[in-house]
């Protein structure tokens, strides 16, 4: 079968995500028809380099062998089970594993990080009234993103996803982000920050925050010290801080957890996308014993977190989590991570060059090229997709910056791929 | 291992859904090690029929080895690619599958059932918002459960999992629901509804309902008309329908859709739970292209529905999802559940001779006792789980009503078995 005549079926049933379908006019939408490391190919033979990560869920490279045994391995003992009132093995695994890297105590389990973000913050709003106070405001960071479920989208500040929905989301308070990764910038910021601590605290559950990459936020980037501050007016003004790592978590910003290098523990730390290695859906939340026993007392006080999903834990999810753990425990993938960002990082600058590209940033394993400023409607991102396409790589600019998100798995080789279609892209499009 | 040491080990991590954790110190968390057809097992060889298909979810029994098969397959060749610009054949002919038997026009592919709600609820208002009004509120029905992620929550109605929050959610209006199944109960309902249509309307995108039984809701039940009465209130007033079918859709109430037996079709059906069999998080929302057609225009319009989910359309949860309808076209499901259910039905009968029983009901292969009202702290429902348990079967009481939602590949023996001890359950405790 033709791409084209699978695009045709596909385009009569399906509504895509983030998509506006009267594009897929003039844009193909490209049927996938097997995965394999890196690569994903369509019904036509054609490959491409999967430089974000299937949206910067895949870790260790598509149909990856080990993953596939222990998912099967799962299917023949245990597909799942109800997780109120039941257990199993693969789910006490992975929350020990959680805990003992991250130094929290406790694991509530969910099946996307939208969910994992309205987990976090009713949990905190929930903590204060179970103490006796009733606090329904957020704090969260100007260009933040944190999924689109109403909770999550509330806290959330990319217009382009929330301002349609202004009339049906709950309130929140933005505070304004560094400009870039420089120190100055980041106490310059936290000033500003502790004014509005200042004035809302008394009303506010919780700050929450994307450490270090706004990866929606088209991948603005900031210093640890920022997050360090953060958390220093969380205690001072006594407010929960929830970090959000589903997109950062997971070795993507060079540590293991991005709040690593700030130093800092959030009291709730919210993973998805990697946590899986990106093959499932399924989420967690984080939290300390301290939020834990203020639901801990008798049922009759009705002050238990009553929050639910009917594949809470699903053993299938976990098993692909187990699994993804094995190999960053096995493979040294961190430090290795380490020379292949320099690799990339060295191999970007001649990006500098082009006379459309504005700054180049990277923070571990995600990288990034702003474009100057081509007006939104003018698409150009979408120009550099489409040329990337033709070329075997699969970017998916976000406005007007091109970024790389991809599998650890990746080599010296598919880097150079990346990155020179990249960068012929964005010449290609003054053309 | 005994069971005594795992579930020491999961108390330490795990924060478990929709659980007071200080009940676990006197109710044995339970881990199972493997599941098979309506088996669940323990670590100590106990073995328990799992009566509520571990939250409404499993249709064809746990471990089921054609649906392992059709995962396996998957894993082998696609785990899973981004579905924004990429598609892939799985949720192609699921898609096709879903539109061709409900007669739908799109699918938007989502995760979980909250999140499916969320896409409803959020569609909905956009849908006005493109075609010029701001409709911000929601009807939606008295004793209503459509999830708990903050839209979800918001317009659901049991106080049990709302209350806490109701600072943090959005507004929407109850319309109160018929006391019974009967057809005076439903002609009475509509007229209050009718009231409350004409009242407020104008600022209404939609109504959500769970058509014919309120499951989460301790399982109330309502006839068809008043599903039907509803979609003309809809009608007449122009406001969406959105039947929330992902408890009762699959065949639960006896048709493959609850919204067939009232003979409508509503605006947006979401469905999740069975769809995948039990298997994987999964959730679909479907709608007509006069909906479709409200977002289609140049990107530039800025109309387009820009949510999305990492994992949004995943193969596998897709694959377990084909694999499940093969079975329905196979196996003649629907037909063989009516002898199925009848045969519940007639060994219910007796429940009414036990004099702390109000009322049975039925609607298909769901099947309620409600117990009479004993205040709800005495917990009485938990005594009757813990019956089970101690007996071998799995039943999880919503309050005073204890239910049957079993695997449709249930036998007789296994029935007599899991109504036997329920009958058991409910007598007991008055000793």
């Amino acid at each position: 079968m033709k791409n084209s005549e699978i695009m045709k079926k596909d385009l009569k049933y399906n509504w895509h995500p983030c998509t506006q379908m009267k594009d897929h006019e003039f844009l193909p939408i490209i049927p996938i028809k097997k995965g394999k490391g890196v690569y994903l190919y369509d019904f036509e033979g054609n490959s491409y380099i999967d430089a974000i990560s299937s949206w910067w869920v895949n870790l260790f490279g598509h149909s990856n062998e080990y993953i596939n045994q222990k998912i099967n391995e799962q299917l023949n003992t245990l597909e799942h089970v109800i997780f109120a009132g039941f257990t199993h093995e693969g789910a006490i695994k992975l929350a020990e594993r959680l805990c003992k890297l991250t130094g929290f105590d406790k694991v509530f389990y969910a099946d996307n990080g939208s969910s994992a973000v309205e987990v976090a913050i009713k949990m905190s709003f929930h903590y204060w009234k179970n103490k006796g106070e009733t606090r329904p405001l957020f704090f969260s960071l100007e260009n933040s993103y944190h999924g689109e479920t109403i909770g999550a989208l509330s806290v959330g500040d990319v217009g382009l996803y929330k301002d349609t929905y202004k009339e049906i989301l709950i309130k929140n308070i933005t505070i304004p982000i560094p400009k870039n990764q420089s120190e100055d910038e980041a106490q310059k910021a936290l000033k500003k920050a502790e004014e509005i601590f200042q004035k809302h605290h008394k009303k506010v559950s919780s700050l929450i925050i994307e450490p270090l990459v706004q990866c929606a936020g088209y991948m603005k980037m900031h210093s640890p010290s920022f997050v360090k501050g953060l958390r220093e007016l969380c205690d001072k003004y006594d407010i929960h801080m929830i970090a959000d790592e589903i997109a950062v978590g997971f070795g993507r910003t060079g540590s293991m957890f991005a709040c690593e290098q700030a130093g800092i523990k959030p009291d709730f730390m919210c993973l998805s996308k990697g946590l899986t290695g990106g093959y499932l859906p399924l989420s967690v939340v984080l939290t300390t014993d301290k939020i834990y026993m203020a639901f801990y007392c008798d049922y009759k006080e009705l002050k238990a977190f009553l929050h639910s999903h009917s594949y809470t834990a699903n053993p299938l999810g976990i098993a692909a989590a187990n699994a993804t753990f094995d190999i960053f425990e096995k493979e040294n993938v961190i430090e290795k991570n380490k020379e292949k960002s320099k690799y990339i990082w060295e191999s970007m600058q001649k990006f500098k060059e082009l006379p459309n590209v504005k700054e180049i940033r990277q923070t571990g394993m995600i990288s990034a090229i702003e474009m100057i400023d081509y007006p939104w409607e003018k698409r150009m991102g979408l120009k550099v997709y489409e040329y990337g396409l033709k070329n075997g790589v699969l970017l998916r600019p976000l406005g007007n910056v091109i970024y790389f998100m991809p599998p650890y798995i990746i080599n010296k080789e598919e880097i150079d791929k990346m990155i020179n279609t990249a960068y012929e892209g964005i010449k290609n499009i003054e053309k």
